[in-house]
């Protein structure tokens, strides 16, 4: 599968099979993280991979009721560290290069047949105390979720199809593209 | 090529052949883009493809001086829109829309045969004016040239014998992951 396809396929999984995650997919998917590129290779990234169950359904709560959060097998939390560093547009290196590792772990798990779920909705101080995430320094960026899908190839193949329909899911090319100028 | 090779083998591409960009991959390049996930699908970025060569130079001071954006055959500048919304967790969502859409591009330019370099050192104020980009609410995230690489087949491979190694340029993993807790 060419990487636009696996990105064109992808959406967010909310239902996850009990399946645990081979150590082998586990793997390949931290490794995606850990080459992304990053400002000035600060590599201003970590991850915390929970398995626990205890944990998971504990980060619940804490994601705002998302049950999925205590399904799926694997939950990454993913941190930023040196987060005073700001490039010179003004950004914040840690949230942009959090995202990018984020996203290269999202794209292999599912050209390894896994699902994931990007969290943005989240109170940050009740996972950093969950997980002991001390420091202001240190924030959460985001949570992914990760396992097998739950849902059947059927109702899989209907929510792809309604993601590839650009008129129902996504914005024209002519809306988001400009050519020279704004 | 897997996704994990493509991420693994990919560099910053900083030299560039005057070889123009063929309207297909550019096509693919920002379908990726368009297709990316983002905060309530909310879609909230725009991208200006600057291929005219006075623009390009200009955007040379704006970025501090890199010569290779003026010479890369399209500059892609990445825009967030609706910047005041922020997710529960704290963080602004149009950056990290933005930073997944732009490591979609980055991901299928190279799968493509493409080279990327994404920038974040420049000066927005100064992008904004030379591109007509008005309105506070429009921030621009960063900047993708893109291109085919003048660098040869050989200095190619070394950089990326020099990107795999991981002692030489990313941290291991046990730096970057940690288990269950903090």
């Amino acid at each position: 599968m060419t990487v636009l396809n696996v990105i064109k396929h992808r959406f967010s999984v909310r239902k996850y099979k009990p399946k645990p995650v081979r150590t082998k997919d586990l793997y390949a998917i931290l490794e995606a993280a850990r080459f992304a590129q990053s400002s000035n290779n600060l590599q201003d990234w970590r991850f915390i991979i929970v398995r626990n169950e205890n944990t998971r359904k504990n980060l619940v709560e804490a994601t705002k009721g998302k049950n999925f959060v205590g399904e799926a097998p694997v939950v990454i939390v993913c941190c930023g560290i040196n987060t005073n560093h700001k490039m010179t547009c003004g950004q914040h290196s840690y949230v942009i290069d959090v995202a990018i590792a984020m996203e290269n772990m999202a794209l292999v798990a599912w050209e390894r047949g896994l699902g994931t779920c990007w969290l943005g909705a989240f109170y940050e101080d009740r996972v950093k105390e969950l997980l002991n995430i001390s420091g202001e320094d240190t924030r959460v960026v985001g949570i992914l979720t990760l396992g097998y899908s739950a849902l059947s190839a059927k109702l899989s193949g209907k929510i792809q199809k309604l993601n590839l329909n650009p008129k129902k899911n996504r914005l024209p090319l002519d809306t988001i593209v400009k050519y020279e100028t704004w």
